[in-house]
């Protein structure tokens, strides 16, 4: 049992012999890729911020034989659990933009209940399989990429009905030891400089998909699998103060008949959970999503009260400022409110770790997926032009117009010429730029579409009770309106009306 | 210590002799009076359900000597008790619209933390007289109205520069047994069917003001108290199935000389601590109102899914009534989640009672402040023209017109053209008539104005913390970016950067 | 050729006989009836309007024989035509609300389109019937409701599928001299006070509907025609200023074997064009409503405005009231700009008159169908809870209570406390009462719900054009990319691209 | 008098001399500036347009001479050239996302207004030297920057309040030949590759400000004018398949003591005028920016219905996607619907020139200085996540890894893979890169910010007549519920209310 700090976790990586591809390159040294450098800053965080005494509480969990583990790598076991998670990927990532990493934890979190409801219901060993698994990621204190989303192809098309049958990920052969595997998974988060894989259905399957309702954990070094991946954040931009320290890798991982050997399997044709499985995940990710957003809109509101000072127009005292100020704040604190009645209204599954309100999860994810949006708006209002004109850096490294540039861009007296231009490269990185443009698509799209946080509302709402509640209410109302005076009044009872007391309300 | 059932209460109004004017008319018996008739049952609501055991766990609390009060009449004294509270104020407002008595709730929890407040720093003794008035309500288990806002004149103005003194209510006379006050009190919930008052400042003041910084108890039918009251609900009206039911009372309570005795006066002319008690007043009723638009939210989503359901238009089956429906329910369980979180956030004060977190308070009352009104327009597109063009009671009334009307506003089979005509009917009263306009105008301005919210919400929100952070993350990020490439990195420690550590983490 | 003014329409109602049902009383005469007074006032209106003569150009036009007639009454001709109609429509809604009659300019417009496309396709002769029942409008200056939703039934099936036959209006007989109708129209505005009905079908229709696909013209008071109305407005109510004088009536019209000569019918059979005609219908009433709710917007601009002012709080000179005003402004003439648009790109029909653009038409039918709510939460931001709390007339009226009122709801000095409480209940009466809900559902369902005008504004958008653009730009970087230098840039011609000329655009 | 084509465009840069650096390197040729070929190629096809056939109506005028101008360089003489002009903005947008040229136009028509009120008011004569720059400017088919955004220092202080004199650009010497100016102007659209620049004032001014009441016009390469400029778009950028085409400069323009000749000079010292020429530039430009805008939208409802339909979701299949079409279609022709309003609405100056409606103008600006994030969001939920994880170029032209992506990331049938890949590149690079970023900024504080908008958009609006309408109702009303039967309705005359006519409108 060990917790990593960053540098052995960045050491960890050279275990590995990954086939990875960027931009054109053969990748020979993940943990040297300077191209890859934000992304493992960004998973390095994750680690480092565990031994932080002053956010060891939110950053490690205690397992029930006493062991510590990060907090990334552990299951939730109750509502305080899933409120400490949420402010672990809100620290996180007002840290690092993206810390990445909780992905592992929310697939962990789904794999407990399904594994467990499919050997409940089917008599299979999944369970096992998948405590085995969670000991050793805790044991080595481990990061995994979790690929859920298939190449998919014709987006009307089942996995079955798919003219190119790799389009899913599905087995091609089952034997006496395990498995092989092929297709691909897109839009893998992180995906060069994990440790292994963990992978999930994408979504619900009929008997005909069942080869490709398939589950199972993977070393990012297995033979066969490759990774091309696209470089994290904006890396070596002398105009990228955020992104060239902390970014995202995404990763096409394509399955070239790889095999998994049956204690690494967690799911293989059993259709009908196939969904339930991607639907659980969805449950804990959406959560995650929502603490993870929030530590974005943390540095938004951050940088942009101070650009706001720098210019000479504090929130305090400029009322168009303080207004874009409250709706930031109204929108930043709103969707994470969400995620904290997620943690609270939570549920135990089967097997004994909860997951967060579906109704709660769903409606932040898709708040932030909208909201991302307006967070940009605003934080442009406050800021002013200079988020986009300011000079280049090799404009202000030159003496003479470096001169100019100090003279002429100065606003706030006392404030450094410099502070305000980097704070405007600053706003710029996370709103109005490559990186700004991957957040807010990973927001409106990871975790699922705007539309599929909407039926997942709506799916899960109960409306039955609902609608009961006005079925009786008119029902009441109608008797009352009659000759009943003395009835035992709906508020007694929400689905009966007698009478047998008196009471005095809703008498006519 | 009783807890009284509806009909008790009723009963319990006749004990009172207040002077009440309603429609020009003097009101000769409150408990009698058919134009307060939906209010007077909303409050008894309120105590018949404290009776009823599905729901004696949110509507009653245990004090620490054993006995169990109305919760609405008891102080919260952990985040436990405020998401209970919360959820009452849901339950209540489901069934009546408007509980109104959730207000003396509100104004109790205010009072004991600014009592204690007052007599720590200027050792007076209003606490003890703050908590003889506790035990005189829980006693007798009574609803208070909560009279905050003064009539103002000239809102540009402060009290004291009206050129109308009487325009804030303010102590004319102290003597040995009490005090003499004079003004008026505007907009009060409830009114005419409560046991008392308690009076609160409803703004911060300036020395010169000190005589308006006043706050009290009095019943209802103190000599000079006089109120100006208009109808609750829309009462007899045959098309309101709802408000003729359930509806509120709003009145002008008008001060002429009214004697307080000293152990009813909770302040008296510390005008520092009246901005105080405001604003702590108004962190507990926002959060109240968050949990009573949820349940007007819940009455309004289940009436909608079964007017879609009865024009044959389920939203499970077209995709843009489950488009409406998923925007219905991110509003209302959007906001209700800032309640929930607001709850866990909570904050200890002084006097030991529990607070709600003024940040999530505020932007939960903003949210419902203006998306009443989608509310209102997302239950319109679902429900259909019928809500407001449905033929009126008479035209049913008569067979061969009833007849007519049966035949041609059928919707879906099965369902009677009546069931159909009566939702149609409710979702009207709830959104499109008087009272409609009523739970806009009392979402939008209830408990203090849009803007007051963002003032607030901006006033209390930690911006130094999310400063401080950033400036440490660029100091850090430009260190790295020259010599450092040994450091502590700032995700140690938030303030600091040193060079002790190798760490893997931002060097370049 | 005549032009009445306001009385000499009430007169005319004297001379039809219809059989009206309101409140479950039979009306005996329509211009006596006081519960029909609002709505015939605002008819009135669109009468005496055509006299005044600051407004003559816009209520009025010239036809090419050079009669006068009120514009409501008569064709548009060109795109200043829909532009003064678009005024007229603003102007008459500034003053009444909802002036009704310009659903009959919109049907006119769409009869000559449809029946000459008919008669071209078909060789029929519906358009010299439509010339001469065009005639027959001018010359009385007749006001005529236009009959367009059925009663719809089951709202997932067709006409045809419907389990009671009787659901849509159909044709039973056609003899010689005509054709016999039955079925009945729902939410008919301003039915009882009208002269004639002009029907047109409601949707699209198939071969197996062909019965259902009918127009036709009918007096109000024909044998077998019935109405159950609703009475307009808020008649004689003391708190309604505005809509106790103005207001508007809908009613179920009955077509139980109703008698049409075939020089009224104009059109009978010819489903394929059943859609067209409802389309261009809409088309030509949304552009209407645009207006119509602008001039709805101009009272509540105007009242607020004022309420600011009485209150003490000028948006000129409060930050957050002026910001309100800026949203108020930019809903209410945002969503005229588009009825400008309309008009301005507007389209000649085979009939040569002009039909609004269609998807301007749309956007803007659906911007103020959910921007109308919009409006009423920032009036009533602005205005504050006096809207909804200012005490009732009766007491107002009694010295006492009159003079304690006076006092205290003074706000601005010099203002008389009265013109205050007068703007607070007009203010109720336009966006906060059984009114004001109308207002909201006629915005948000009138002319089409509003996913009806998402589906015509997408229907009718040209996506060839812009997609063809964007295929032709890449084709072009495509190029230039690989070997071309000296082509004709795509500048040149959207769709093309050769190698001609010498440019100097987008070489690499 | 000629139109030069983009060939001569570019060579006529070759004529001047400026002092220019880029990326801390002095241009020694802006012609051949790769840095720059972005924005010059935009600007190419400002000149390209005007030849070809297909355009000219709407890219050229014709003087009053008979000569025909590019519109650009043109002032507008009535409504039908306010709409030209807006379509030229959006034909030009909708090629090179800013032609920038458009300022030029703006600068020009607010210059001949105001420099003949001025002349009219103090006896100058500014209008004969605009007259002779117009000529100038039209003659040699000039490009000319507006150079209005001073440096500003502390936005809360006034010009002649700074510290540092210099931060906004004002006249330290005047003699008998010219003037000498001093100061710097910030984010100056277009900067390096522009003819000459016309230099407005930013704001309005007070008497002490009077040496910063300054307007001239200046060639781009004037002794002592230095321009520290950004690359245009994302220059020689292979994922950037549009900006690597067309792009922005942006410059920061410093007049280190500039001498001006009289001739040259619109402005010098007259105080009261100067944010008179702010804001009718203002006006102008807002109007530009409407077309501007409209024209990125194009590209993007354009290339989001092409990718919709590669992924196989295409709009007219696909209900959420239909939805989200309908909301770009709303936003994108909402506001262009205000261009048209303000066009239509627009006003003849003094100077006989036309100017667009402001409250038009500035309602249009606001909303798509808000939208312009709901058009990026809406894009990203119809085109999917690809937008971003697209993998890069190089690894598509390697034949392993390039037949493996082919592979895996085909979607609709019969669509090639690099189509889908191209699309996806081309909307990150407009809606998610840093030019993406460029778009948001520009549009929400280019020609002014938003809160900019709001005070024009009410300080513009006609208050007077709305409360008036409003004032003369309720006096009408109150009236009619008195005494007066037969009162000449206000309907007649919306000021006054007699005694003189029986009309049967609103009588009791």
């Amino acid at each position: 049992m060990k917790l990593m700090n960053g540098q052995e976790y960045v050491e960890s990586l050279r275990q590995y012999k990954p086939d990875i591809q960027v931009k054109g390159k053969k990748v020979t040294s993940v943990a040297d890729e300077p191209l890859f450098k934000p992304g493992i800053n960004a998973i390095a965080v994750t680690y480092e911020l565990a031994h932080n005494k002053k956010h060891q509480d939110i950053m490690t969990a205690k397992l029930s034989n006493g062991n510590v583990v990060n907090r990334l790598n552990a299951l939730d076991f109750n509502h305080e659990d899933l409120r400490k998670k949420l402010e672990m990927t809100r620290l996180i990532c007002k840290w690092t933009g993206c810390g990445q990493r909780y992905l592992m934890h929310d697939a962990l979190g789904a794999l407990a209940e399904i594994t467990k409801m499919v050997d409940n219901d089917k008599k299979t060993e999944y369970f096992n399989s998948f405590q085995g698994y969670l000991d050793h990621v805790q044991i080595h204190d481990l990061t995994c990429g979790t690929a859920v989303t298939d190449a998919k192809g014709d987006r009307s098309k089942r996995p079955h009905q798919q003219s190119n049958p790799d389009l899913y990920v599905h087995v091609i052969e089952k034997n006496k030891e395990g498995i092989v595997v092929r297709g691909a998974k897109a839009n893998i988060t992180g995906a060069p400089y994990m440790h292994e894989f963990i992978v999930l259905p994408t979504r619900n399957m009929t008997e005909k998909d069942k080869a490709y309702a398939l589950s199972f954990a993977v070393p990012v070094d297995a033979p066969g699998l490759k990774i091309i991946a696209k470089p994290a954040g904006r890396p070596e931009d002398k105009e990228a103060p955020f992104s060239s320290n902390f970014g995202q890798s995404t990763g096409l991982v394509i399955f070239n008949d790889v095999f998994i050997p049956w204690n690494r399997v967690f799911m293989c044709g059993e259709w009908e959970y196939a969904g339930k499985l991607a639907e659980a995940f969805a449950n804990h990710h959406r959560h995650s999503c929502i603490g993870a957003r929030a530590g974005l809109g943390d540095m938004i509101i951050g940088s942009t009260a101070l650009m706001a000072e720098y210019n000479g127009l504090p929130h305090a005292e400029v009322a168009h400022i303080q207004r874009a100020m409250s709706e930031l704040i109204r929108i930043v604190e709103g969707f994470y409110a969400t995620g904290i009645a997620a943690s609270v209204l939570g549920r135990k599954t089967v097997a004994k770790n909860y997951v967060p309100d579906s109704v709660q999860s769903n409606i932040g994810k898709l708040m932030l997926a909208e909201q991302v949006y307006d967070i940009f708006r605003i934080a442009h209002e406050i800021s002013g032009g200079i988020v986009n004109t300011a000079p280049n850096p090799e404009d202000l490294e030159l003496p003479e117009s470096g001169e100019l540039i100090n003279e002429y861009l100065a606003a706030k007296e006392g404030v450094p010429t410099e502070d305000r231009i980097n704070m405007a490269r600053f706003i710029e990185d996370l709103t109005a730029s490559k990186e700004g443009g991957f957040y807010s698509i990973i927001s409106n799209h990871g975790g699922g579409s705007p539309e599929a946080m909407r039926k997942s509302a709506v799916g899960n709402y109960d409306f039955e009770n609902q609608k009961n509640h006005i079925i009786s209410k008119l029902k009441c109302f109608a008797k009352l309106e009659g000759t009943c005076k003395n009835c035992e009044t709906c508020v007694n009872d929400e689905h009966e009306c007698s009478d047998t007391r008196e009471h005095g309300i809703l008498e006519k």
